[in-house]
């Protein structure tokens, strides 16, 4: 285990632990985060899947909603817990060590955000060991799609913005779980590795009970044909400060 | 009426007949005819909503296939035959003057390709004089997105591809659409007037009877930061050589 004393998140400095034998927290993380619409308003935000807690660490440096983080695997929790400790965040940031699956149960239907850097992946094309910390991050072994999509429009408020980032080759499915659970698709944005690549994940964001209208925002490009992170990333990172 | 000797389409100079009282031929016509897939299988494309039939013509610099172009309207009609004689065209593409709907009745069920510029917009917004040539290829009067696909997927082979240029907005439709005519989406392509603009323009292509898998290709820039075509719009219009 280590801590990364992380000078990518801003003032305060951030800090978060991570196990380099589990998943590690990723850039995907840090651009959901950067992408999703947070308003003076957001009183409660949920993050689901979140793992060592990035995404909530970095919404607390956003605003100042009060942040559930909901983590399944045990070590995982414990390592969010440590980072929100070591960041003096626990008045605002409280992770749950439970399963997605029917977690409003557990803490309300009354969310403003709910984020989720999910497991892309589905079970059954890859020999997967269902007890890897790392298959569970990134596979649906515990929690699919669907599963994810209907508990946050579970803890939503009606009107409550969802937003999630996950692979282009799964597009379809999400906006039809998205309806399925209304929630209507209101913002996409496509990432692709630099200029000339194909998309290689995906940003959408949706309201809960909303009209539809759906924006295809501007591209976001992570790295310069030099292979260097492009000025953008370097913002989300705040390191162009 | 105006015959423009037209620079755009490469060799051999293509001509195309316009009428300023109508609705141009646009840049998006040519994407649709630089983006839709084309194997030296082809041999039967149909172009839907072809107006002065722009992307007939740039089609058949693209392959030797057959090409039947359909017009609901008599002046646009009327100009696309005088385009294709003009440009010694007729043994291989046909114009008819048809309404879309049903015309597979008329021209069979045979095509590999179906592509379509459709109205973008639908009726009841604006007020709308449906006797006007412009409003109707650029509203939903006489054939609505739900008409286009149906007749587009009856027009088609299985595994027959069809492709379309159409607004971000009408997206969710679109590939609901796709799906409920078998049509399966297989490649998004979004435009962008320029780099930190909102995409204005889709291009999706979709193959009836295919499997899931959908790939989003990098974006396309219409212009430069300096208002000019970028080289890849140039190089469509074949301007580069």
């Amino acid at each position: 285990m280590a801590l990364l004393e992380h000078e990518l998140l801003g003032i305060p400095l951030l800090k978060i632990y991570q196990d380099s034998d589990a998943f590690s927290f990723s850039l995907d993380s840090m651009i959901l985060s950067d992408f999703v619409s947070i308003t003076k308003r957001v009183k409660n935000i949920c993050d689901l899947c979140t793992g060592n807690a990035p995404i909530p660490l970095y919404l607390s440096q956003r605003c100042d909603a009060n942040i559930v983080g909901v983590e399944v695997q045990e070590e995982s929790f414990k390592l969010a817990e440590m980072s929100v400790d070591k960041n003096n965040l626990s008045s605002r940031i409280k992770i749950i060590h439970s399963n997605l699956i029917n977690v409003s149960k557990e803490i309300g239907h009354n969310f403003d955000i709910v984020t989720v850097n999910p497991p892309y992946f589905k079970v059954g094309c890859n020999n997967i060991n269902p007890n890897d910390r790392k298959a569970i991050a990134r596979h649906e072994i515990l929690a699919t799609l669907d599963d994810i999509i209907k508990e946050s429009s579970s803890l939503l408020n009606s009107h409550g913005v969802f937003a999630m980032v996950h692979r282009p080759d799964r597009l379809l499915e999400i906006l039809d779980c998205m309806r399925k659970y209304r929630i209507e698709p209101k913002r996409l944005r496509l990432c692709y590795p630099k200029i000339g690549s194909e998309c290689n994940n995906i940003l959408i964001e949706g309201v809960k009970d909303g009209a539809p209208s759906l924006r295809i925002l501007e591209p976001l490009y992570i790295y310069n044909s030099d292979n260097k992170w492009t000025e953008e990333v370097l913002k989300i990172y705040n390191l162009t400060r």
